[in-house]
């Protein structure tokens, strides 16, 4: 029975993730983490009892030390099965536009070292899992943006270059755990939720929360070793790199 | 005749490209830009005509400014016609191994975030050359380690996702040029300048400084408008995303 980790599960994608995890027979615990889990209250509506709410700010190594402490304690040396790195921003800026610093370092801080400090602190408890289970997991949603491959071919010069650049590194990380936590038996995947009407994905967007995240939520469960260091869409379409 | 600035022009590859920039007869200027010039003595020992020395801190925002003052003063409306993103750290941490955030976040400030201040604070100038001269360049000094498609090809596993992740948003930074500079005539280019003895190469690599940096700096001078928001190696090799 599987344990899963989704962060910025409080709204959008990782909330529509949370509400489908919850409802999959082979999943057992959900831990959700938000930065605010207090005033989450589309999380605490959720009444199910593999759902344990986790406070964590991801660009924090304290908060995750924090949130690291409770999955250990509630899934023991079960370790955790599957890591979510869903949390995200999304910085628009044009390059000959008005821009400033610090949000351009915020862009990289939550997209892409984020997820590293993520993956630094629960390899352990994936490693775990991975030891009894054959393997473990982790799904970094990225975006179809940061595809280096397809990033010339929109026809209008759009605010998108930074948030892409993040993206690119995140799928970069996704590459680069495929070969460091191979050993360990760990996997790492990215995906692209789609144009999701969320915060992020505005009411403009294609899909629906539910469009997305319930085919995503299914995908992610069923990742085989061939999937592995690969990025897909929320529909199990292939994305080049 | 053309004017080039050169980031991290003190030592190793920038220094290279210098010392042959200088030497190019379609070359009439050449900023050679380091963080500290009083003591950049290979800089200062290089005796022509072309060269002017600018002080620059590629993520500091007064710098940059500072050096951007400088340099208009010098070519006034002729504008800036290359500009070479050079200056690079390599920060080595294993994903599963010890790591300080401030670490993580000074890779992708100085990789990554660092040429998007160059870019956005020069595209003025780099502008103003394009319309005399038909089209101005950027050329960003990346990594084959910064490819996504080649990433897991590596058979050892080694202490490289970081720097890979940071070089994978340079390289998205050379794809969204090519689509937000596209209608000033400013064209961005890629490169690997190979595996060269410098102080980040190490003694261990394959190529000299001049193996990698004549090839490379005749590479650049020479790019068509059909080498746009490509890659390449030192040798005109073209290199996957
Ligand atoms: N929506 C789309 O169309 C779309 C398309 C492609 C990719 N994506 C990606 O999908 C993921 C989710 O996007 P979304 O549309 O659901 O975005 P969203 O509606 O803006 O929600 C973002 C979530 O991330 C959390 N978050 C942001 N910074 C955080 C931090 N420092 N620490 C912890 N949590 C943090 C937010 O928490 P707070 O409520 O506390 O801010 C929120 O829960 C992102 O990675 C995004 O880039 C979205
Ligand atoms: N050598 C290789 O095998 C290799 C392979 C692939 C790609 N590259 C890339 O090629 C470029 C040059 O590498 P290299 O081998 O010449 O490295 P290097 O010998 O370590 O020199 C790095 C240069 O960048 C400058 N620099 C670093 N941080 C800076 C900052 N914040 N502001 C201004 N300048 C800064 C350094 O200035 P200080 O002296 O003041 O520190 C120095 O001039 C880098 O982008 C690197 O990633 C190198």
């Amino acid at each position: 029975m599987t344990s899963v980790l989704v962060t910025g599960a409080n709204r959008g994608i990782g909330l529509g993730l949370v509400r489908q995890l919850v409802e999959e027979p082979s999943v057992a615990i959900v831990f959700a983490a938000a930065r605010n889990v207090d005033t989450a209250k589309d999380l605490t509506a959720i009444s199910s009892p593999k759902l344990h709410l986790v406070s964590l700010e991801i660009v924090s190594e304290e908060s995750i030390a924090r949130a690291h402490a409770k999955v250990s304690e509630i899934v023991g040396d079960r370790g955790l099965d599957l890591l979510i790195n869903n949390a995200g921003i999304f910085n628009a800026y044009r390059l000959a536009g008005a821009i400033d610093k610090a949000g351009l370092m915020q862009q990289f801080e939550v997209n892409a070292v984020g997820p590293i400090l993520l993956v630094n602190k629960f390899h352990g408890l994936l490693k775990k899992a991975a030891a009894k289970k054959g393997f473990a997991q982790i799904a970094n949603i990225t975006s179809a943006l940061g595809s280096l491959e397809t990033a010339c071919e929109m026809s209008a010069p759009m605010p998108t270059a930074l948030y892409a650049m993040s993206k690119a590194a995140a799928n970069m990380l996704t590459r680069k755990l495929c070969v460091e936590f191979r050993e360990d038996k760990i996997r790492a995947t990215s995906f692209c939720p789609g144009w999701v009407r969320t915060d992020m994905g505005t009411d403009a967007a294609a899909l629906s929360l539910e469009e997305s995240t319930v085919p995503l939520a299914k995908l992610i469960l069923a990742l085989q070793e061939e999937n592995n260091g690969l990025f897909y869409r929320y529909n199990g379409e292939a994305i080049p790199w």
